[in-house]
């Protein structure tokens, strides 16, 4: 084992000098505008705004607010949301969740079943460490290889396909059959059903989200009910995401949703939502690029490419005035090509994007930098940055 | 600053619990099998060939090679590289090339521009640490910059246009600027040149990519003409990658070469290459997924998603012969739906894809796996995963 792997769990990065010089930057004017690049940048006002908005609205419907630390990775913004009445967070794999237990965040639903005696070990492990810790399975196995991994009582949840087909149990006979194979086990308690329908959150207009989210939680009903009826009754329904909030406080069958991109938004959720209420929350996250080449007529080269964004949504949109609807192309792993503005511009000038996905753009990052107005206020790990495992 | 950014200039990442799982499989038959998943497995028989291949091709032509480690980003990598004949490296991005040298690599070319006088002032301290690193510029006021924050003797490379259009100078004309401003700063010492035709390395068919480096190279030499009448001779001519190795040794413009991704392979270049000889390197990387979900009648879900892989080139195609043809599609941020062979498919079940493209998917990865045949034997570090700046 090399000598990068180091201690305990941990993975030292060495050799990160312009970490050193954000660092150094902390609290100067302007200080906003001379992070190394690419960088993402957080601005406080605006993820503020959001993370107050989403918990208001949570509150005033009735629901429990669990935000997806997917979409953040990051022990910091987990905080801020639990402190804005959040209940915990999810997370969408266990090393997710381990990354941020180990920063200490508590309160903690893993979306994705956990499949295999190794990764059961660990979830018992975290269990032990964590005062609330929820899992969800969708297939009689997982309720074996869980609690004979179990060191005490683990908190489970049955996952239920409501339409998207990629996980969860896909009707009541097999909800009944996992049911079954967590009352055998001593250490485990159903607690819950989950149900997600990602393919939902991104649908164009409000009527559509809502007709979608009907059609689901009849299922997620039909199970809740036919549990419930061979005695198996439990009452947290969890699901939802930031696309689908009005429509899942309307239907009133989710007792707890699992928002993710509302405190940072993006451009597929921008284009999605408009006007529409879920459509209020601000781009508070941007990646922000240099140019490092001007030597072309009609497009300048920045320093941010196809390992600066994700490239599975829209393209990246610039947000700095200057380059409003400048047109983004990638322009190979490192480098994009951006349409020049009519004014001038010089290389060393600076460009903060709104991406395209968040999720998949922030998990490239080591560190988000905390910005208000143009100061740069601090810089945080991205402790679960890569952790899908 | 929070306790997560740590030490000199080291990022800790805490929290990885399925790193130590991986540390424990080393050595155990069958473990290329148990690794957690998604992972990096590099299969070491392949790899080695491919390091032994380029490396006497490259001799056999008369060419320095000099491999990009933007497709790897890793120390262990490089320094294979180098015992099979290599000259050093080149990185895309100052920080890569800081993240290499923080862990004992040296003779590295940085083949994008600098911008900036911060990037100068890390430039010129990473200059001061090695004995072999080499900058390339194109624009004057890049040789300013670096010339200010030199702390001894540098050496730079005019970076030139050869047709893609991202960075360089356009024509003999704005060489000869730089080169001048090079001369008036008493630490730079001009070595040569870059010419680098990224778009030329996909085009299929082995004619296509010969005439489209033939017209680059005339621009290449143009300005080497130009500079040599001026007074600034140089005969080091540096750029090409895996895909144009042929047409460049044919050429005979380049006295060095720079491919990256034949250390690894990807779909993209499998599509692109076919039986040329710049096909013959293997595919000896790949992205470990497990089955995680088997509910459903047509597919099942792996848990390998938008993180696990990039979505820029082709989709990831499964190695695993059981799955050897059945399509792969992303499913959302930590999944993939992987069609259903003709067997019956169990949850925990195994699956090894072919990367689309191998860069800017290895750099989502903490860590690559070595395997000989089925047996884990080492975890290495990828120092420079995300190292953009």
């Amino acid at each position: 084992m090399d000598a990068g792997l180091h201690g305990r769990d941990g993975l030292i990065v060495t050799g990160r000098p312009h970490l050193l010089q954000a660092q150094a930057l902390i609290g100067q004017p302007g200080s906003r505008h001379r992070i190394p690049t690419p960088a993402a940048v957080l601005d406080l006002d605006a993820f503020e705004a959001n993370v107050a908005l989403m918990a208001e609205r949570a509150r005033q419907a009735g629901l429990a607010l669990r935000p997806h630390a997917k979409s953040h990775k990051c022990a910091w913004v987990a905080r801020q949301q639990i402190e804005a009445g959040a209940v915990g967070v999810c997370c969408a794999k266990l090393a997710e969740a381990e990354a941020l237990a180990a920063a200490g965040v508590d309160g903690i639903l893993v979306t994705s079943p956990i499949v295999g005696e190794a990764p059961a070990h660990r979830a018992a492990a975290l269990a032990a460490r964590l005062s609330d810790i929820r899992i969800v399975l969708d297939h009689p196995d997982a309720a074996a290889e869980l609690g004979a991994a179990a060191r005490g009582p683990i908190q489970v949840l049955i996952d239920v396909d409501v339409g998207l087909g990629r996980t969860g149990v896909r009707d009541p006979a097999q909800a009944l059959e996992v049911a079954h194979a967590v009352g055998a086990q001593s250490n485990l308690r159903l607690i819950g059903l989950q149900g997600y329908g990602g393919h939902w959150q991104h649908m164009a207009g409000a009527n559509a989200r809502a007709a979608a989210v009907a059609s689901g939680m009849d299922r997620l009903r039909a199970v809740q009910s036919a549990l419930s009826q061979a005695g198996f009754g439990v009452d947290l329904l969890t699901g939802g995401g930031t696309g689908t909030f009005t429509a899942d406080a309307a239907q009133g069958v989710l007792t707890e949703v699992q928002p993710g991109s509302y405190a940072f938004m993006d451009r597929e959720y921008r284009d999605a939502l408009g006007e529409d209420p879920e459509g209020a929350f601000q781009q508070s996250l941007a990646i922000a690029a240099t140019v490092i080449s001007a030597n072309q007529p009609d497009w300048v080269t920045v320093d941010a490419g196809l390992k600066a964004f994700s490239t599975d949504g829209p393209l990246p949109a610039a947000l700095t005035a200057k380059f409003a609807g400048c047109g983004y192309r990638f322009f190979g792993d490192e480098h994009g090509r951006l349409a020049r503005p009519a004014a001038p511009v010089a290389r060393g000038e600076r460009v903060e994007f709104a991406p395209g996905h968040i999720d998949p753009t922030l998990d490239r990052y080591d560190v988000l930098h905390l910005v208000r107005g143009d100061v740069l206020v601090d810089i945080i790990p991205i402790e679960a940055r890569g952790a899908s495992q």
